[in-house]
């Protein structure tokens, strides 16, 4: 089966993007804010997004929103979690040859339901601190009703698949004399200006907010 | 078939969050630029990020990056397409209440080879123009080499589900009294400045160009 799974995640499609350097995977997983993870459910696949998490080799999936469709769950489930970042439009000379630089990590494998309260309290956190350093601390602490009515997944990063493109166009020897503009057009997620909600009483943001919109971008 | 994909795609986490107006989901469907294409392939779930364009009723995807996976094609596949849309961080006062404001679209149903040069041709076109308005005509045509080696499915827009989370957080009444500062984070895909390939000779932008990132956001 683990064979079968590297084998399967073998890049055969543009291999010159198939990058093996596990810290680019793991900087990937670290920039992005949503996952979009894929199941079976009755016989056909589903894809969902969703939260997740890195804590050292294992992936937390903050599962509810696919929590309907994932029967059998006790025993695990077989997922596939990718992470894609998009960071341009690629405009070649040819139609053909226009494309987009984009980082993703492909991983597979069994998801489990997290169960032991302490296991499921940090992965919690770590799920939060992902998409907002310092937050956690901030915010009140989840109860007990709260803590059962969140499920979340662990998924190990045994099994993945990284593909990076950067740069500029790769137009064929003979396009690359035609008089037609071709480069990149950068792309970055970015944060606005954070709103208050209306009941808030002191405009004070906290530090978790001034951190992260200071630095304006993801990443 | 059509039955239970209906009852399989009704939301019943945060039903508040389900859209029923297909206008929303066509605009989201319009404004994402890629989307992430779940299959099974040898018993598993894959999940692959790929380019797509809507043409009325009518899903077109560049199928050439999951195409080794793609068995028994003919016959279609069955796949689940997912387009999200990320609008936003949502702080809430409680750690439990914490989200974040998207629109989603999920469509299933089964992709099938295009296979009619002409259609395939137009397909093709609207991959590039769903992109990039108006760089179709900019660039060099496709030629029949080119062609044959991309790979193009159709699916159907029968059966899909649209999610939105827009507004504030929805902490619960006992929460709303807490110190902690709570409400939105925006969050856009931007568009930079654009940077010519090395060799172009011309600095002048192409039309494309300069409509697309005179409005420096996606959307």
């Amino acid at each position: 089966m683990s064979e079968d799974l590297e084998q399967a995640l073998k890049v055969e499609r543009h291999p010159e993007r198939a990058v093996k350097d596990r810290d680019v995977a793991l900087a990937i997983l670290g920039e992005g804010l949503i996952c979009h993870v894929g199941f079976v459910a009755a016989g056909r696949p589903w894809v969902i997004p969703t939260m997740y998490a890195r804590d050292g080799e294992v992936l937390y999936l903050h599962g509810s929103p696919a929590s309907r469709m994932l029967t059998g769950l006790a025993g695990g489930i077989e997922v596939s979690v990718t992470v894609t970042l998009l960071d341009g439009l690629v405009l070649a000379r040819s139609v053909f040859s226009h494309s987009m630089n984009y980082r993703s990590v492909v991983i597979v494998g069994t998801a489990r339901e997290i169960v032991d309260p302490d296991a499921k309290l940090a992965a919690m956190r770590a799920l939060v601190e992902h998409v907002l350093p310092g937050r956690w601390d901030e915010a009140r602490q989840p109860n007990s009703k709260e803590m059962a009515t969140t499920l979340v997944l662990a998924l190990p990063l045994d099994h993945l698949s990284t593909k990076v493109r950067t740069g500029p166009p790769s137009d064929g020897a003979a396009d690359r004399s035609l008089p037609v503009w071709a480069g990149e057009i950068p792309l970055t997620l970015t944060f606005g200006t954070p709103r208050a909600d209306a009941l808030v009483a002191d405009p004070v943001l906290p530090g978790s907010v001034i951190a992260q919109t200071a630095r304006g971008v993801r990443g």
